[in-house]
């Protein structure tokens, strides 16, 4: 804490959002404390409650944020396939898409799922419906796959969340310097995705 | 704190670790302290040290709990299945164990995933040991599937990881009171994994 409150000119949302990814990650939302997260930014405690009122916020911000990030990258990926793509395709995009965004994030990814039970009611039904939204963009290729007959399901809901989890898993255990690329690894997964919605 | 130091008698492993679980679930191991365990337990802290040296050792002994009783309730299912029983049987057999052992313990579960971070490189090694013996297990059912020509497999350490991943992914959403009964469940996500290894 050697910076003066002068310094709080610095603070920006990516600069406190990255601070406090960093310290829930590593240590858990009820042991980290604001007078922390503003020694990690590099001013002092006051500065940061100028940016946000309280810790509560700053967590719905940081999960919302990742939800929003995530959506926005979907849009934008779902927007390089044509509509009139085949469900096949439109699915393997989706594999591909998945694993890249949530390599790419592993403290959000971890922190999206272990500070869930950390949000107030309300900012856990607004989290649940960004989620929703993000599961229903792959329902609607399974659904589409079924209607022309190219998919066999039986359950396109619990599909859904069985494949989101399937592919999310990877980030516990993937490296960069493993066993197989990732263009290796994605087609690995998307064989398994193909193979669980009855393409072979 | 009202009790006094003599009612430590009390303290049992089972109720320590139930207390210890429910604590660290709920606020993760960095913000619980011994103190708050031992007030969970209905005892002095003192008490508590009499029974585990320190909260690491604590933390390590329910991981590794969760792991000892994973794989003795394993090997007690997979003696229930003949090993002249077909690939086929046994991966069926093993989607329903999985999904009903870690159902039944959702907070074992989370906190298992969740507080790696937290064990120390030591513990760290000797839980992801566990793990493997777990994953072998699958592992040598798509092995064996893949030498009889019944499954088809492009990668069967990858595919393992996916499927355990795919299943576990059940205990973020599972609700006994929801749209489906968890036999029904059960019957997708074995169709599933079967799609996923390449049988129809």
């Amino acid at each position: 804490m050697a910076r003066k409150t002068g310094s709080h000119g610095d603070i920006t949302g990516p600069k406190v959002h990255a601070a406090a990814l960093r310290l829930i990650a590593r240590h858990g939302f009820a042991a980290v404390s604001m007078r922390q997260i503003a020694h990690e930014v590099g001013v002092q405690a006051g500065a940061l409650y100028r940016y946000t009122p309280d810790k509560q916020t700053l967590l719905f911000d940081l999960m919302r944020g990742h939800m929003d990030a995530l959506l926005a990258a979907r849009a934008a990926a779902a927007g390089g396939v044509a509509v009139f793509d085949t469900p096949l395709i439109r699915l393997d995009e989706f594999v591909r898409f998945h694993i890249r965004f949530h390599l790419e994030r592993p403290d959000a990814v971890f922190v999206s799922y272990m500070e869930l039970r950390n949000l107030t009611p309300e900012n856990f039904a607004a989290l649940e419906a960004l989620r929703r939204d993000y599961e229903d963009q792959l329902e609607v290729i399974l659904l589409s796959g079924a209607a022309a007959g190219e998919f066999g399901l039986t359950d396109t809901k619990i599909t859904t969340l069985a494949i989101i989890a399937m592919l999310t898993g990877l980030t516990t255990w993937y490296r960069e310097d493993g066993r197989l690329p990732l263009t290796q690894i994605e087609r690995i997964y998307t064989g398994l995705v193909r193979g669980a919605v009855g393409v072979s």
